[in-house]
């Protein structure tokens, strides 16, 4: 087995122990873990652990991990804090490899009691062979394994990795991502990191053959230098999206609270992107967003983009959207532009960029040529096509040309003869009940049929601007060894 | 009648002509205007003008504006543009002193005989006493008098006014603030803007008695140094939300095409905002996001923001949020750390700031003796609740928690002792039905109670910083004015 894959046993343990079950179904913890592996089909051995009991949830209890019959392959702490020394120092006894500390109650709580009870385990930790996952944190949760103790049930494999020291932040990825089609092969949560580090992750998930893009989310770092060269590396061949929470100083100082990390400045964190050229993201909306941008799309550096969307004042909107985004909003050829002006009027409509063409939406034969026409211009590079949800509820012939419309767009990505990638803008009024159900579920309809789809505009250019600057890091720093 | 109020006849007529209606009850433009203008209850005298029709809509119809047979208050005109010239003419003729040229097909079309037409109209109004709204816009809405031809129905009277080059800004906008509990006195969409300008609206709405706020979205602007003086003046006393569309080089370009402005440079408007200490928006919804702040909270010019979210992830993002707005994030004091900690227990919870507080999540007296110790916090100005909607539709008994919270947050943000501005954000994932359709009733349901209501943390962090800056500005202006 080669080093980086000394994590193998970590995400698919043949045998789970749960130090800190209690006999009460409703506990929470380590019950809910047990529970939760049962339910969701983990069909490794599984040993509860608790003095106190003999059976819980149908399975025989052991009083200690060293009393188990073979080492478990992993280990989850569930106990309160000062318990975890002790279960520690019995691992390493039980010749235990992986351990998972879902305690929290260490240095994260700022207290005299946490920081010595944090000191101890991380001497105990140094000092011995245990792979530590934590403490003060989610854990593993590994789809193909069904080492899913937390997070949502997993519903498929996918290619997307999750790196992250918030917990909260793995749980509420693997909702959004899943409803959204974009499925994961593991998602990491490491909270204080007195054990394995993001580079140990990074390490193994750079050879993993599961994983083809990886976000990370980081509060503190430690060994700077190597984790950027690492990242660099990994970012040539596997897109790497990073959120860095408490680049302010109110965000530093609540990550202090968090995971007890010293967050870095924000001119180190700048560098780092100018050095690595990973996808810098701000939040987990941002995580599925790029994710989707990279899963669908063909690689692109070209960032003249179409904008498809409706209204004059509203075309400004698009176009200073895309501005601040860094994406080029650039004039379409007066041929395209004749061509256009044959079967739309001038009044009312614009064959310029942003492209405004209302005399023609009811007519889907009109308005696929004036697509056509306009994305096979040899100015543009990518399109954003915005579809606005609003309308009143009773007016069932408009909702009806809706649906057609929307039927119109999946066909049309699907089977778009340029080429040219294309992402959607869904948008609507969120306190209004009917667009903002009919804009989720044309959200979950189009991201699912394999096409980059948004909830703002921002958000779609966003999305598209860094995948476009993505390919271009790369496409550079291809030239610049060829150079050499 | 005060040189304001001459446009008085203008917003309240007691007789509208529109010129340009067809007997096709389908027909649009003039036909719908003068259909919506019957339904919502319109009260004035209207005159259609056709010279084809005897009779529209059951209302006799006059072959041109001089054949009505008193001169209408208003005219409406809703004709092709090369019909343009000669309705003016005829309303010069017939006395008429407002008009609003709907029609498009002007300068706006980028070709030649737009151009044309648009100088021939320009010399026109120049040379004559109309008052002229437009061309290539919607013109007036104004529920006091039901002179409301488009945009949604009126649902309710209100303070705030909005100017607006875009018609389709002014519609989505008048269908968001209602349904937000956001009325208005007047919405006025001018277009191309041949006749009367942004100036002459502004100095009518000054001296406004229905309107105390007012927010104006700009493309181009004529006469800078006279607009900046007077947006200056006004914002003293009734703020004004200044939204600049073309701001970006794209954005510029998108102007261009749409009302044919000449799009001001980035740092001439910084100036204009710095001189003015106008309120930035950025987008209709920023324009309501900050009506809702300034009509629902007490002024305040402290910017010390308790976070009140749950999460520590999600904690850190709400800090470096606020960080990013402006807003500051302080530490509590240890006094009120020491009285929150004899009731929440350390491991899993923060009582610091960002508010980590699950496990009293769901016992609300707990959760509010935890929120009137901190927002009384000597160290505390302002605060922002974040909910975040997300659960299983399966789980009533979950649901059932969040509808308890729901309504204690209302009774909390109307009760609330410490008097200190509260804000809500209702936070859910856009693409789920189930939590969309939820926060849609929820972000009504708190708006329209009177609590200023976000969907996103960064909207409403956005929203409370400018109502902060706001009165920093106006009070520094004061002392500085004490000064003197």
């Amino acid at each position: 087995m080669s080093s980086s894959r000394v994590l193998n046993s970590l995400f698919f343990p043949e045998s789970v122990a749960l130090v800190g079950v209690s006999a009460n179904p409703a506990g929470w913890g380590g019950t809910s873990f047990l529970q939760r592996l049962k339910k969701r089909g983990y069909s490794g051995r599984l040993y509860p652990v608790n003095p106190k009991a003999t059976e819980v949830e149908g399975l025989k209890c052991y009083p200690d991990v060293k009393s188990i019959p073979e080492p478990p392959d992993h280990v989850i702490i569930a106990t309160a804090a000062p318990a975890v020394p002790q279960i520690l120092r019995d691992c390493i006894v039980g010749n235990v490899k992986n351990v998972h500390i879902f305690s929290s109650g260490f240095s994260e709580t700022g207290e005299e009691e946490g920081k010595k009870l944090d000191e101890e385990i991380t001497a105990i930790i140094k000092n011995s062979d245990l792979r530590v996952v934590g403490p003060n944190c989610m854990g593993i949760w590994v789809p193909a394994s069904k080492l899913c103790a937390w997070g949502a049930e997993p519903k498929g494999l996918g290619s997307l990795a999750f790196v992250s020291q918030s917990g909260g932040h793995g749980e509420y990825i693997s909702e959004l991502g899943q409803s959204l089609g974009i499925y994961f092969s593991k998602i990491i949560s490491f909270g204080n990191a007195r054990g394995l580090q993001a580079v140990d992750f990074l390490e193994y998930l750079e050879t993993d053959p599961d994983t083809k893009m990886i976000a990370c989310y980081f509060e503190g770092m430690k060994d700077g230098n190597r984790i950027t060269q690492l990242i660099k590396r990994i970012n040539r061949t596997k897109p790497v999206f990073v959120w860095k929470g408490g680049l302010t100083p109110s965000g530093a100082q609540a990550v202090s609270s968090h995971t007890g990390s010293l967050a870095g400045e924000e001119r180190i964190w700048k560098a780092f992107y100018a050095q690595t050229g990973a996808v810098p993201v701000g939040s987990l909306e941002e995580v599925i967003d790029t994710a989707m941008v990279f899963q669908y799309l063909k690689p692109t550096a070209g960032r003249r983009t179409l904008l498809m969307g409706g209204g004059g004042g509203n075309s400004v909107a698009l176009a200073d959207i895309c501005g601040r985004e860094g994406l080029e909003v650039p004039r379409i050829t007066d041929q395209t532009r004749q061509e256009l002006n044959k079967f739309i009027r001038l009044a009312g409509n614009s064959t310029r960029n942003p492209l405004d063409i209302w005399s023609v939406q009811e007519d889907p034969d009109a308005f696929k040529k004036a697509f056509d026409l306009t994305l096979a211009d040899p100015n543009i590079d990518v399109a954003i096509m915005e579809k606005q949800i609003m309308w009143d509820d009773d007016d069932q012939e408009h909702m009806e040309r809706h649906r057609k419309s929307d039927g119109f767009m999946v066909e049309y990505c699907h089977h778009n003869a340029s080429g040219k990638p294309i992402v959607i803008a869904v948008t609507a009024m969120a306190n209004m009940e009917g667009p903002a159900s009919y804009r989720a579920r044309l959200l979950t309809r189009y991201a699912t049929s394999g096409i980059p789809t948004y909830s703002t505009t921002v958000n779609a250019a966003r999305a598209l601007s860094r995948f476009v600057a993505y390919h271009e890091f790369q496409a550079k720093a291809k030239q610049a060894n060829q150079a050499m």
